[in-house]
């Protein structure tokens, strides 16, 4: 399990979100609140949308309250859409080409939770990524393979459509291998200006995902920034929740495809 | 504050110490139960004594739990005096040349607890140290500056001498300069032969310090390694613990030079 | 391209081969001479033989000049069965799951060299491993997939039949998808009792390879280790050479399988 | 001896400048052409003025050739006055805090070459920093000491006397020492609006330092960043670079003070 955040609204430095809150991004790294799981220090990663094409992306092993880097980064560094995710392995190596956010052309997909059975069946969801896209593939993760598959569905035409479709295919292959373990997974999607962040599970315990629509910003997260838990809106399981910069959010409900 | 341990024995792999427990180090530098400061994430190092002239060190940025590396070495290494320390920085910096334990010749030293006012008055502690000794510092922790001072007062000839001087020697400082924070410390310090294990505060709140004498074997940590607490002696406070490769194992009172 | 050397004799430390001689492979990470590429910079790895039941691996991602550690280790750990490799990436990551030697059970691998086409081809290739050997698969590099398409083709039982019929799969692939670039590869295979050494390319530029047999060692290098070229022999191109611990060395003619 | 570049001017991304160039600053790190040390592997560094008070910096002890998160930065960060380094160590360890450039408030400081017998007189020049700056001191190169005492001479009021008068205390050490290895330097120092660059020595053998001038940029480079010499104008040893931006750059004499 990890913990991630985004932020959507007018530019503002990173670490005033990363960094300030009470109940911070950082601070959770040491101890998570929401979770079974309190410490997230397995790597991290901030992804940011800015003025280039390509959104940058910065990944480290240290944990998130180490790296000086990360502090000075996110002092520095202005953005109107960015997100940032602190690890906690669920099996797989601490390296940076594991870390979230990941990456493909103008898309940032970062993800908590867990496929059921994932070491038995990731050979079989690898199997279902196009060449181009493997050939991106350069980690080990679950979270990497769901991102790279969301684009054999169609993800940039139809976002809540791939979504639903990978999560079904998923399935599949999980009740292929009778795996019996659950599907968990609150995952944020975005292609710098649509953002889809999706609470989903196949038992009653989806991770918890929380968001906070403010005047001129939306904040997405893991769990709340501050303790002040009047001004947070849990997001339903099996719901996910579109929206825009300058444009409403909407709160749909999400249904894997058969 | 840190948690550390160190086995004295017949030569065994380090994992079996290590790894293995209950409440394995490994498990503490997650969780540590003895401590305000649960997680113990900011660096790790090994010492031990083999066949060679000088101990070996290991040292690492990552959190303890993180590395591959640390397991594998400690399933092949043996060694019939080792250390392990996992660090909680209280203040400075992650860095391998911060990590416990430190080296001097056949000396190995590692350190829980902290030196009240030790940013402030750094550099009169520093200027106390030997010009060959202060050639070696590497890093910039108030534990290495404290191991280089053991070496102006003697501690080749007299370690327990030489730890009270230096404890009444760092005291002085403190008082010189109006620290009211408190001086902190289980320190364990060996030449290879010998061993001593400190535990000392100014205040009545010493980081705690067990041991447990086996037929052939003894272990001096931090916190116990399992749950039965039954198997473990406390250190009380202002109290050193020598012992001596094969030869008996006494507990002395302590008491700063003035 | 890497650099590589093996040790087989009566044990010994393991900075005595690797940090001492004229032109160590410590040296060759900064300017190897025998090689295009002269820095040898992208992390690297130390694979040895003790008293336990697997073999100890050792990488790391800091160029091998760099890491404290290594030195260390090196000066402490003894074995009669030891192998380093200092890497210079061919295009895939520089982490610690791309670092040789790599590890399966009882067996190390350590390759210089490259599989033409890989990013095209890796897929393929990686299709052939079977699912068991697969799910150890923690990195991305062309070395680690041909490590792994070997136990397909019964290594433990033929280890020079297994090499002959991997490296004629990895051609087949690369037929078929057009690939005009060369395959080389001086590669080194062990358990822990026989050695195999392979020179081998399909153009007239294999990467060099030698030995220098002793009275009561052998040591197998990309280059040699010091100036006096007349102790060194090459192992001549597409050919094996194959010794096992207290026993002859020979060398002999290798063929792809058809 | 390292390399190392700055940018004035308008603002541009960082890559355009330390990874497009034929002979960049990564190249450089792989192959200096300029320098008796051709790899400059051991960490890296840039430091930029942006929007906030505080120039920013980033440290890593990969080779700048092997990160990719600097590859991204550059990529993203835009500025108009910037500052990147490679670093070859000339002894003291491999560090994130021995990394160029130094920040101390707005002022940044990088360095290529070395105060001859360091390691023999560190202890005297670290006793001439002010208490203030020396509670900054995190690593241990002779570089960091210089920074620091700039600012026990003034720096902020007056930078070349500054200048002048730390490169005549550490002579005046050096003399009291019998030191007779020599003093090299090229540095720039910088506080964001006004930019030193200094090339001098104390034998004949002073570091390269080369500038090119522009119609709205200024570069400032160990060695030119393309093979086109004739762009490129030498500083004299002994002499001064100065400019501010927006301003005239002149070339100036330099004198150690008495």
């Amino acid at each position: 399990m990890c913990r991630w955040l985004a932020y959507i609204g007018s530019p503002i430095f990173l670490d005033e979100i990363i960094f300030e809150p009470e109940n911070s991004l950082i601070n959770q790294s040491r101890r998570a609140t929401y979770s079974s799981v309190t410490t997230n220090g397995d790597g991290f990663g901030v992804g940011w949308y800015g003025t280039r094409d390509m959104p940058g992306v910065y990944h480290e092993v240290m944990p998130a309250w180490n790296d000086k880097n990360l502090r000075n980064l996110a002092h520095q560094l202005a953005s109107g859409l960015f997100l940032a995710h602190v690890r906690a392995s669920t099996g797989t190596d601490t390296s940076r080409t594991n870390c979230h956010p990941f990456r493909h052309d103008k898309w940032l997909f970062m993800h908590n939770g867990v496929i059921g059975g994932y070491a038995v069946i990731r050979r079989d969801l690898e199997r279902m990524i196009p060449d181009d896209i493997y050939a991106n593939r350069l980690g080990t993760t679950d979270s990497e393979v769901f991102f790279q598959l969301l684009f054999s569905e169609g993800v940039v035409e139809d976002p809540i459509g791939a979504y639903s479709r990978t999560v079904g295919k998923v399935l599949q292959v999980m009740r292929a291998w009778d795996i019996t373990e659950p599907f968990r997974m609150t995952s944020l999607l975005t292609d710098g200006k649509r953002v889809y962040a999706l609470r989903y599970s196949t038992d009653q315990e989806p991770p918890s995902l929380f968001w906070q629509p403010q005047a001129e910003r939306l904040l997405i997260v893991s769990e709340p920034l501050d303790s002040d838990i009047s001004h947070w809106q849990a997001v339903p399981a099996q719901h996910v929740l579109v929206t825009e910069r300058h444009a409403d959010t909407v709160v749909l409900p999400f249904q894997a495809a058969a």
